[in-house]
């Protein structure tokens, strides 16, 4: 009994100490940099490089895989409940590139998905940087929000797609060969990347064709424009019930609910005064 | 005598059956789930298809049919007021896409048609989620406010036509022939697209043409954002006026109204007190 | 002296006349419906149509500006204060509108003058319509405040084609052969126009170039958006007024100091009933 | 000690007299004036202009970068506190330009610098107007505010090059050949510029490739999105704090905490009057 409260007390110290170390300042900025590094690493993989610093550049990959691998454990082992660190998708995120990394790639197919896994540890500053974090949960947040605006959008493109691969298959299979090939079509017109070379070629077939080109783009522009309308709508919404809380609390001024309540608190004196002088 | 009324209870019943299919949450999944498929039907068919596969998507299509036939009988014997049934414009264009399905097609002119009214059943979706049918709604209630902004943005449109057409024909006809090419062609310029293609090819005649393309894009560039602005506006007026509604009727806050009745209540108190005292 | 005020009686009578013309719902309606008619003819005159047709066009033009030229003169009969008529920009505007067509012109050069004028006609529209004069005027009125921001952007402008014209005067004259030739050039760049192509064979020569495309869209898509979020902030700033303006009048909802002032009067009752009690 | 005196008064004198020159429109106006007469000036000499001309411009050019020497120097010594003039960053902005321009240079490498020197001097106009530093300072303030989301958008556009250098290089290098050209790439690809012709290259080696293209578009276009509104949302903020305050000022208007304060002090009377009568 006695051995294991030893135990259990050096355990203690020894997780407060990764506790200290995770808690570091100094401790993330230092995995701050070796991601930044890893990313350079990346980049400079992209220019021909002679033999001898392509192997520099692979020695400074297995070193960086090992910082992340010590990192990751601190981290882990600085958890007090180890169940809940894998509770968060992040730390799961942050595990799995580690893991992945460490598998062993030959010259050969698999080569190609390494260097992938490699280029998206930069996606651990996201995961890192708390801001970055706070930004891409309130992105993700408004993406429900638009679903149905964004389901409307897919049925316009759907129909005009299925209108456009009917009418124009023969006239340009490149564009309209398929539903498929015609949603990408489409999707180009909306972006007006030479909307018109699109339009002209198939109106020396049927010379009526710009109604289709032009009632597209006005629905999908309209369509937008509602979804960009809804996103700012709801973010200023938010922002606005925010402010209103944080002022009526900050400044401990009171709800309009609040004077009602001391007025009839007046009106029950008034009332009893009323009544112990007459 | 009796007989109607056992006729009129077994209608009652009958009614009472076919509206527990329509409010049937699985019956609209149901639905969905026909139109989405009917969706991919009209998909494939743009792909190249051996004829087995041809004669199968045929099958299925008279199989859809049949399916949205029954569907609109249901919706229509489940209303107890026949007459409203037909005043919904919804219900109007679902059973107009399924009779005109039903009309035979044989492989002539007529089967384009076939096809297009086909294509157009994926808008039922928008019929069936109401959703989709609230957001198109409130796109249509926005449209009548931009009126006067849009025919102002016509004005400019069709000056510039009339303008580029009497001063640019000879240089392009494929462009500036009459004024409905110039209109186009000025939409083009709207979107960007190529535009300086059209303008250096009219500067070689006219160098001063410049003038007329930039003073173009400024015009319509400001126009649409004002009509930008007059959307985002009108927008949040209503969303906040709906706010303050609910806010107001959820929280059962008072206004600033009721507090000077109940303050003009506290005085006539007073009043009354004194009174009664002296 | 009699005969005098017959004379200005009958005045009266005859300028109350052209006061109910004018009023006439139906007056403006017809005028309206020269105008649409006259933008019609300009429209038909820039297609290929017989002589036949033509010279028919040439006497509804005539017709036009017959019908222009009684219209203007009603209205400024109907004018009270015939000097307070010419006060307004509009009935300038639409006068000159009317002499200038009147001039008669031979199919020389000023025959091309001619048309021009004609197709300003369409402008008169917007003097008509209330709601499009109303809309013209808040446009304008939106223009002084962006002065600053419009002469920040001109400077960036002006900067970066004295810079261009600098350096890539000998890459391409066409694009950057002097600052007039590159500030149309970088207009372009702005609008996204074929960006690359400009920017691409300068990078050939300097191939830092891409510094100068890519700070020039920042500067400029930044300074833009200024411009956009101040029309936006000051159009909601002044809706906003107005709403709560016409929130407080109509509802005669007290304000804040409202309130303050009754709870005074109440103080003073209280202190009165005080007195009067002890 | 008069002597000291007397140069003290003599130099407040001066000093006065410079104050009020510096102070006085007219001063402010010519530098304005000389100024955009410098900017014509580098406009003139992006034309082929005669060796006359160029000779004048020359010496126009020294003329004006002496009156710019003289209106430092009168500013300078229009300063009561010497150190501080050198505190403000425009001052030493407007230093460094002419202290530059009066470095002679010879027609060879330096000739280039020189020129750059003297276009910046339009910058002075900035320097100049407070509206415009006043515009420049909003612009910048509001950038850090934008940091976390431009490195967001940078870590999407990094991992993107890195993806597309590794698998697109061999297709087209002078696209792909490197993570630099790839970042310049897809900066092409966000503004739509002639994104398709890049997208179809690729896709002819891998067919699905589109991928890669439309879900970077969706991630840059939403990121863009956000940071639109980010800046809208803090502009309204701030307008509408600025809004609230100078009101509640201006008006004299209590907040519902005077309100709370007046009641409570009706309840103290009240609560007294109740015991004076009792």
């Amino acid at each position: 009994m006695m051995g294991g409260s030893v135990s259990v007390e050096s355990r203690k110290k020894l997780h407060a100490r990764f506790e200290t170390v995770r808690a570091n300042k100094a401790f993330e900025l230092f995995v701050v940099a070796v991601i930044v590094f890893s990313a350079l690493v990346i980049g400079v993989k992209t220019y021909p490089i002679p033999e001898t610093v392509s192997q520099i550049v692979s020695a400074l990959d297995w070193v960086i895989t090992a910082i992340f691998l010590v990192e990751i454990i601190i981290r882990f082992l600085a958890e007090e409940h180890k169940r809940r660190f894998f509770k968060s998708g992040w730390n799961i995120f942050d595990a799995l590139i580690v893991v992945v990394s460490l598998v062993p790639v030959d010259n050969s197919d698999m080569a190609l998905v390494g260097r992938l896994i490699r280029i998206f540890r930069v996606l651990r500053m996201i995961s890192i940087i708390p801001e970055l974090r706070l930004l891409l949960t309130s992105l993700l947040k408004a993406l429900p929000q638009l679903g149905y605006v964004m389901l409307l959008m897919f049925i316009i493109f759907y129909i005009y797609a299925a209108i456009g691969s009917t009418f124009f298959q023969a006239i340009n299979p490149v564009l309209w060969g398929d539903i498929a090939l015609s949603l990408l079509t489409l999707f180009r017109v909306m972006t007006f990347e030479d909307w018109t070379d699109v339009m002209y070629e198939t109106m020396d077939v049927y010379p009526l064709s710009w109604i289709y080109y032009l009632t597209f783009i006005f629905f999908t522009a309209f369509a937008f424009l509602n979804m960009v309308i809804g996103i700012v709508v709801s973010v200023l919404e938010e922002e606005q019930q925010r402010i209103k809380q944080a002022e009526a609390t900050a400044r401990g001024e009171p709800t309009l609910l609040d004077l009602q309540d001391q007025i009839a608190e007046l009106k029950v004196l008034l009332e009893k005064g009323k009544v112990s002088v007459s």
